[in-house]
């Protein structure tokens, strides 16, 4: 593995999930791959449970980690090919991530969208500077349209809880929110999900139809209550609007998650990627509640990086 | 050891004092006791002693070390239980705390006082939150009310700089500031002083009462110069009013230490928590003089933590 | 080796060089050395290779590192002695510097000059005060007027760069520049280069005189492509007025290296310490081509650091 950017970087996503789960069970098993490799984790933007859990995964394979946030502690990044470097950018994109890679084994980069541009946030257009100077195996710890790493973890936590036999049913339902958020979340969990073995739909209001690149042939259900039925994980997740993109189309309807949609499917499990605005995409009562998996999704960030990582350790790159 | 929150987490003062002066001797003799284990040290506000000596004493017992200045590197964190979050906070102290914790074998945290409302900061709200929600063995870094780790390295090296028989006497005097500052090193070096073997008396301007609930049945003497009678350890240090909460209450005297007021003890040892305010707070002459012990301070909290990180990863959480 | 702050703590460059080849050859090789050793990296100013290349440097030699964002982590320092700390300082250096040095078994520093006292920067009035109190060996990560560990790397890597017998020429010329930047890398550059086996000249347009205590006896040359004629490296920085101290006086010729310029020397090797304003201090058209040595500089930042590390660890200190 060179890069792990999606999940088409994953050959075999239900194997991948197993190879995760049996680090979750012996997690220092495999220190001997990590040592004198060094790991650069860098940041353009905040993180809590990335920066921890791609961290530690690290360290359990017995890996150095190198953190830097780049536009706060290093210099501000020109990303522009042949730019006249004249104005506030003080280092070129491609020499920061030549270097960077020079002095790491592995990379990892976060690098959100603007929101303002499409093109230029869904060309990937910085993470493509990345893997295209760092020259090194690169790991997404969320780009301007997907986040991996968080896809790979929800799909081992579904994996994990699902005891019956058959697919489950999962729901991805879009919740509200007071500013515009990135679709990488969403775009991302879309993805691993129809490469997984469950059943899948999308339901989401009018204005916020995710970008076919990503949602393919996946079901879309415009009425939530109707997707909601006999759902066995349901994934609450704001997004803004990608036909007009970045703005937030006014939405009538209440889309947030309540007890009273899920009377029916009591034995639904509830997912989020957190950060969650409590009270405003999921209430108090359906993340508290027994049936909440976001904790479960959280600690599995760790396993989910260090089978990326344990990977492209093995590759001999 | 499940926290280390206040001297009331440790059975016996001066047995954990005999500890810690035990790895000063051998600080590298645990190393077994911190393999893949790992420590995050979250900070919600400044740090240069806490955050270097912790790392030290953790990284002396073989633990992995990650640290989060959360605000800055993370997310802008709720408070309030049951909030509706729709304002400027992004995610909510029982998620964060409780990815934290999953993460982490102990936590350290450090959440200084807002100042404002008396009743939030005395009863530790925020250091509750992360107690309530990590799940695991928690150090506070210093929190609204205490500062432990440095009590118990003051503690430290007051047993260490003591040499005759009986009790020294121990004078923590209040010392000039230019804004107000937390109550949290004077609370907890009262707490500190009242468990271990000396003769302890307080003495501030009128104004500047500490909580009973931390100074009990301590001396207490307005009068500076009378306090200072005999004394064989001084320790100087600012405090804002906690009866007219946060405020700096107007004091006609100079309370700042000087050697001129050290004159019949002159044999009298000046202690600091540091950053001090030079000049200010205490001058140059006493700082400097070989009477001086805040560099011994100093550096008697990497044994502090160590003693507290070891007791930790000894109590098979 | 006590400290690492300039030229004049090598006994011998060439030998130095060699001794960093080594380490590159087999970097891993003395990882005994570091073992429960602490390397302080103490930052006042941004970082990117340095920070990285030296972190890295000190993980290669098996030593624990702990990076400090002094002023944005830490507490804003107080540079005069005897100040009475009644502003915005909240700790003092010395204080600082002690306890920093306390903990660490090398302490690196960046202190960037402010380029408004010529006196206070060149006679390094804050480096100085880490060196004399964090009383154990000290690496400069730049200071005010110099950056030995990019002048040593620069070093190394026209060493590696020169298969012919004989010296090489070497020509540092002056480059282009939107605001004012220190003189360090210049400096630093002529010290080293003095002292290796090499013909040096330096070019720059009148104004742009560097200290005479630097430049001593080496040749300066007004006319850039009279300095540039026959040259193997060129090595090309802008550094702001000495003289008019911290100002840009008028210059009226273009002075960016182009092709052009180099068709006389078409084997000659183009340099730059990095971060470079791409087409405003050297074109995309030399910085990408085939005869650029600005990665394998940055590369070679490793070795330089790992060799000044591994010699302090050698020391007994």
């Amino acid at each position: 593995m060179k890069a792990f950017t999606s999940v088409n970087d994953v050959s075999n996503v239900p194997s991948f999930i197993k190879e995760a789960l049996k680090l979750k069970q012996a997690p220092f098993a495999f220190q001997h791959l990590g040592k004198n490799k060094t790991l650069g984790l860098i940041f353009l933007n905040p993180s809590l449970r990335t920066r921890l859990s791609t961290q530690k995964a690290a360290m359990n394979l017995g890996m150095n980690v190198i953190v830097l946030n780049i536009d706060k502690e290093g210099w501000q990044l020109e990303m522009q090919d042949s730019a006249v470097m004249n104005g506030t950018t003080v280092e070129h994109v491609k020499d920061a991530a030549t270097v960077i890679g020079n002095y790491c084994d592995i990379v990892g980069i976060r690098c959100f969208p603007g929101l303002k541009n499409k093109e230029e946030d869904y060309t990937e257009s910085v993470l493509n500077k990345f893997i295209q100077y760092c020259n090194c195996p690169l790991v997404s710890l969320e780009s301007a349209t997907l986040h991996p790493l968080q896809s790979f973890a929800d799909a081992i936590t579904i994996n994990e809880h699902w005891k019956k036999s058959g697919k489950p049913k999962v729901v991805l339902t879009w919740a509200p929110h007071i500013k515009p958020l990135p679709q990488a979340v969403a775009n991302s969990f879309v993805q691993w999900m129809l490469k997984s073995e469950v059943d899948f739909v999308i339901t989401h209001p009018q204005g916020y139809e995710l970008a076919e690149q990503f949602t393919k042939n996946a079901k879309i259900n415009y009425d939530q209550q109707e997707a909601l039925q006999g759902a066995d994980f349901i994934y609450a997740k704001n997004w803004s609007s990608f036909t007009s993109y970045g703005t937030m189309p006014d939405v009538k309807e209440d889309w947030m998650l309540t007890p009273e949609k899920l009377k029916a499917t009591p034995d639904a499990k509830v997912m989020h990627c957190l950060p969650v605005r409590r009270n405003v995409e999921v209430p108090d009562s359906l993340l508290d509640s027994p049936s909440s998996l976001i904790y479960n999704q959280a600690e599995n960030r760790v396993y989910a990086a260090q089978a990326v990582l344990k990977n492209m350790l093995e590759s001999n790159f």
